[in-house]
């Protein structure tokens, strides 16, 4: 069988980059109510939705949070890393057609705990910040 | 067709609480890896998983997360509610056979801004805190 | 751990009712033909179905008759009621893009067998109705 | 491109016979919540469902209903029928690892009305009967 590239701490480093992008479908607002259990109007039904400020569905918060979760758990720091916090600021709606970039960066270590601290952007393709918010992660490794 | 019951600012109150309840299967790590496109090996991958700390798979914290979104979302302060803010600490890891509750409690109001501030807090049934946090909420209608 | 509000027989009476509403999406007619195995054409095949009398693809009557089970078993009776019986009539089609509001009311209660009597009716956004039907359930708490 | 063998009305009989099998897994529990929106915790909290008369979770009705459709859609009366009306008695739990099969059968035609009228019953690994019930389906060709 193959390994997986377990990093160890000391091989991360202050400015270390990873990002993913989507585009997001209708399919992903039914689905991800399914899993969450989430139903809340805004973002399954359309009659209500447009009679809001947003004018229409939008995405599940948590939804695309979780890409924050894809980038960090995939590629940086990806395997051998465990998820102590996350910060989230919502700033903008994401609305089917959207598509997302979502970007990681270290931007400190606390070398006594093994942490790493990445901020976490998600932006549209209009280059509009959506969510913004700080993860930090433990790498067990050395 | 029917009205949502969309609650103005003044009808909520400090101490107002919610919560939700549900036992986390196989089925939903894999779901959530789909969805998120978080397919780190500690969700996925036994192999791997039984040699790390956690000695098994484990729940993404996205997963968990998306708990908080249900309970507002459906419930406190369900329509009307837009998602401003989001802070989590995961503290403990989730696992297959695990059932969580996630209660939310609104502990400040911001009048000025019309904003609600829920401690959010995920537990399983050993009464374990898996996941802490707070949620920011705005209200739009009076 | 809460405790679920587990409403019992006594406390139901006649014209109580409870409803909701979503946009049927294309995911939902994709996800049920997965989770039924139904991959009748005229759920699946644009091409087969755009020569039928629907002129396009519809949505699975049995999807439709499981928004009555969401209301059921999320409001009206909520935990602690058992599905005994569901009658359905399917009037007109349901297509992508439509929003049904699914709504059930108490017309009888059977009290020696402890036994709800509800219509459960879905109806589009030209509020036709599209599914009529009758559900029985037992209520096991006094 | 394939045709569909669209049976005409003509071509059916009293005693035509069809069925399915399949094995209820957690996942359809689980996936079934999602897509319907129904997480009453008999389905989806473990801790809950043990304290019931069920001493655990089992499947939505609408779930196990939905096999009927996928008989009737895929095989008898399969391409051109529409689905009229459906009565459905909930007679015994199907549970995590049971193994569920589906059985039409036409008991009637109404020649003028172009209808068929089938028995439709799920039974479970031990031939206990979960689920009767009868379908009534349109047959657009002749």
């Amino acid at each position: 069988m193959g390994e997986y590239k377990v990093k160890g701490f000391g091989e991360f480093k202050v400015g270390d980059a990873a990002w993913a992008r989507r585009t997001i479908t209708e399919a992903d607002l039914v689905n991800f109510a399914g899993i969450s259990g989430d139903f809340n109007p805004i973002h399954t039904d359309e009659v209500f939705a447009r009679e809001t400020v947003f004018k229409g569905r939008i995405a599940h918060g948590s939804f695309t949070a979780s890409f924050i979760s894809n980038v960090l758990g995939n590629q940086l720091p990806g395997p051998g890393g465990i998820y102590v916090r996350q910060d989230l600021k919502f700033l903008a709606p994401v609305r089917v057609g959207d598509t997302i970039t979502t970007r990681v960066e270290v931007i400190k270590k606390i070398e006594e705990k093994k942490r790493l601290i990445l901020t976490t952007i998600c932006s549209n393709q209009d280059q509009v910040q959506v969510l913004v918010g700080e993860a930090e992660l433990l790498i067990l490794a050395d």
